[in-house]
């Protein structure tokens, strides 16, 4: 089985994804495009996703599955070993809790507040600044609910690494465009971001 | 196996829960909450779900799981039948990404608008009109790529009814409360929509 992923080193989700695969152990052909140039939005790179963003997942027969957590329901489907979703129907749920809280209350609000308060993708879509503003304090705000969260277990999501772990992990270290970084205060955060930067992964 | 679930029976999300349960016939307790007037974020419904949304599913022993997502991988994983996330790795995969195209850019932006534009959450957060009126015209240009799209197949996923329906669905009908209707142009979604809005578990 070979798999090619259509990615782009510096951007976040694309990132998660590296990650996914490497702590799974699964090889693949990575190529890199400029989306700051676009090049992801030619009409070679349109036919594989016509949402126009990276990263892309391609099989080997050309099928493409795109959406950073689509891409990983596919590979934890095809490759079980070691599990970064849950594997009993509890675990799933509590994980997928924690997938999306960082997901939707980090991630999201990070690479809005980088979207709408520096302008990067001015050229397709319309930035907001003030709303670029209120999502980098959306984003603080959360950082002190994750910092309690890991005051009480080892990972986000309990006593395993998990996806929750691989998002949080690169909204974080995106996070700096925006010149936000952990506070002073958020001591387990400050762990937790350690133990999880020393992977292997984390440099895929 | 009893669950509790809290819900609130206009807002949309809780609704997709609804669907999704009414669908696999699993018999629930309903909780209603007053979102507007915020019961949701008293003392007893944050010890449920700290991040203080609806709906949240509680299992008998009292575990809490919350975000509708991860409620409907829970639900899936205890009641398989019929499928609503896919069945096979790729099914999985292009479910999972038909799911997260509608539920980001479709449900995500409507309720985006729908907050920043009235302001009804006012109380528990910043909504900046510019920004809501930018996330109403996001949600009617997907509607034309989602027309197009119905243009390719029976359901949003495929040949399948699946959690990806149920969303659009939910995401569609609540955007009248911003005013926004599926155009006279777009027949493949309106043929969808009428197919849709006949399941029971549209009334659920």
């Amino acid at each position: 089985m070979t798999y090619t992923v259509y990615d782009a080193s510096r951007a976040p989700n694309p990132r998660r994804v590296r990650m996914f695969l490497a702590e799974k152990g699964v090889d693949v052909n990575y190529v890199q495009l400029d989306i700051q140039k676009g090049e992801n939005l030619s009409p070679a790179m349109l036919a594989k996703n016509p949402m126009g963003k990276l990263p892309i997942l391609e099989l080997a027969d050309g099928t493409c599955i795109s959406e950073t957590d689509a891409i990983c329901t596919y590979i934890e489907a095809m490759h079980p070993e070691p599990p970064l979703l849950g594997t009993t129907p509890l675990e799933k749920g509590i994980v997928g809790m924690w997938q999306r809280r960082v997901d939707q209350c980090l991630m999201l609000p990070v690479t809005q507040c980088f979207q709408h308060s520096t302008g990067y993708f001015k050229d397709r879509m319309t930035p907001v600044p003030a709303f670029g503003e209120q999502a980098g304090k959306d984003v603080v705000a959360f950082l002190d609910i994750l910092d309690a969260r890991m005051g009480e277990s080892d990972f986000i999501a309990g006593d395993a690494f998990t996806v929750a772990d691989i998002i949080a992990l690169c909204a974080i270290d995106f996070a700096r465009v925006v010149k936000i970084r952990l506070a002073e205060h958020q001591e387990n955060l400050k762990r937790w971001h350690q133990l999880v930067s020393a992977r292997a992964s984390a440099s895929a």
